[in-house]
């Protein structure tokens, strides 16, 4: 505590990401990234822009919102960029809550939603998952204030079919509903033709997975022009300048190289499924997933203490201590060899 | 309008930057850019940094703030970085305001302060400059809520020595005092030494100007560390990942190379000066600058006139349509042969 500190400082409950160790010896499965590097597009196009980083970048970032425009068929528009999906999110929950209005998400769920939450004083109801760790549709219906959700949602790695998604938009017809869809890229399909039809979607992605750019801090929406308007009117009373030249650049290079995308994703879907099969043959519990994690328990090893086996033998985990899931790990995704120690190593353990 | 609008987004009165027009005949001198391109540093720093842009930059930024903390011989506790100087403004706009007490700045001053202070539902107090544009030091003592200036201030060029800045910070014991340093690198001195007397003291700077690094989006601010964990608090609500891989490694390179950013900095003042005397040759009154700009009026032509005439004949410069200003232009200052140029079409107008 100190004298100097707003209110907003008092009360903030800052969010904690996942530990980032940089030791090179240990096998890093507890922050989603990618194994892959990004696509070598992204270096070429990143040398060019050195060269002009004396001068600001567009502050509209219109090269980058017609690139990602270009690619999901929408007009530029209907896109808004950021510094980051958390950047996204957080302009979203400015632009669209208010502190008299409570919104939904799920009680399991992304852990930055409570904290945009409480800095903005957006009152919240959390709603309980089934007991399969699926989205309880209906109970997103009319909501007061708003619905946020990821889809697939994290950390359980279940996905939501369109037209639920779709139903959750229409039965919240004064409230925008916002899907997270940070890991959409190794699932069936994302909601972004749904914001055709509905005015209230807005749908966030990020380039920090399934486009290896987790360094570089991109993300976008895409919505109707009305949300995007609202976005770029907080975004132009905080930051004028959230893209820089470079993400810039790599960012548009990297959603233009489709094939590099394709074979990556492919590839870890691939490796994801024999993993899924390798663990259930161990004993584990997996949920089906449809992003680039595992979300497991295993019968008879504690959560906790398979985390703790895992990184005393060099493989970094994700472990939870929340309620409902404190007996679960997420493993993030790796390369084939990667994944493969990671088995030997559980081999030891179990 | 739209009913998906929150009251934040109904009230946004959002800052609009100088225009950035990617003609590459014109000649540039209105967003205070850089005319010399980064350290040879920046580039290689960069490249090495591509490579591991599948995985997240460290959200503590911990090498920068070593970086900026060795600088300025202060502890790493004691640095804050953000994306722009910008960010930093506005997470100490929501860190050290508060709803219910009036802020200070100057009636004449970088035009985002409003803007935040309306974001963040801030009172204000604007304190009207003397007539030559200097600051009036005692207008600023027992603040309300805080005090917040540039220095230099901007547009104004003009710069307040350091006592007087030790004095207003005394005079406002239990609020914060921000001193916006973007232009301090043309003038004589930080108020970085300051901030170990005074714990009220928040000084912000930015790599945009004399680091030749606008494009690359990295500011940073000094104080107290419970300042500065203040700052962490807010930011670690908001964006856990500011800083992208490339912007933390090309802007600790280019503190490192101290020759390149001497070299650079003494050109740009040493053109500053040259052109000041040309255009007071030529009937205008410049205001002394310790910046990389000037701020000038002629005795005869209206500044919105020679902005419309240098803008028709290929030089962009600023002009701020707002009152006690608006017969004064902006020029920033760019290499000797841009200047040389400037001061013929001036020729050709006057």
């Amino acid at each position: 505590m100190s004298k100097f500190w707003s209110k907003a400082v008092e009360h903030a409950k800052p969010y904690v990401p996942g530990e980032q160790l940089n030791d090179p010896g240990i096998i890093k499965l507890n922050t989603n990234e990618n194994p892959y590097p990004p696509s070598p597009k992204v270096r070429e196009a990143i040398n060019l822009e050195i060269e002009r980083l004396h001068l600001y970048p567009d502050p509209k970032a219109d090269a980058l919102n017609n690139t990602v425009a270009a690619y999901y068929g929408v007009a530029k528009e209907q896109v808004f960029v950021g510094n980051g999906s958390d950047e996204v999110l957080a302009f979203s929950f400015m632009a669209f809550f208010d502190q008299g209005k409570k919104i939904r998400y799920p009680a399991i769920t992304y852990s930055f939603y409570p904290v945009y939450a409480n800095l903005f004083h957006i009152p919240v109801e959390e709603v309980p998952l089934n007991r399969n760790f699926s989205l309880p549709v209906e109970a997103f219906f009319q909501s007061e204030g708003g619905v946020i959700f990821p889809n697939p949602n994290a950390p359980t790695s279940r996905y939501l079919n369109l037209d639920a998604i779709k139903e959750i938009a229409e039965n919240n017809p004064d409230n925008v509903v916002i899907i997270d869809e940070a890991y959409v890229d190794f699932a069936k399909e994302s909601a972004v033709e749904l914001t055709i039809q509905c005015e209230n979607l807005l749908v966030i992605q990020t380039l920090s997975k399934s486009r290896s750019l987790a360094g570089l801090r991109v993300g976008f929406a895409i919505g109707h022009p009305n949300l995007i308007e609202g976005l770029n009117r907080i975004k132009d009373s905080f930051n004028s300048y959230t893209i820089d030249r470079l993400a810039m650049a790599g960012a548009r290079a990297s959603i233009l190289d489709k094939e590099y995308f394709k074979e990556t994703t492919a590839k870890i879907i691939y490796t994801r499924e024999w993993v899924k099969e390798e663990m259930k043959k161990r004993g584990f519990h997996v949920l089906p997933s449809q992003t680039n994690f595992l979300f497991a328990c295993h019968y008879q090893k504690s959560a906790s203490q398979l985390y703790e086996d895992l990184k005393e033998d060099g493989v970094l985990i994700r472990h939870f201590n929340k309620p409902k899931i404190d007996n679960y790990i997420r493993i993030t995704i790796g390369t084939d060899e990667q994944m493969k120690t990671f088995i030997k190593k559980l081999d030891k353990l179990i």
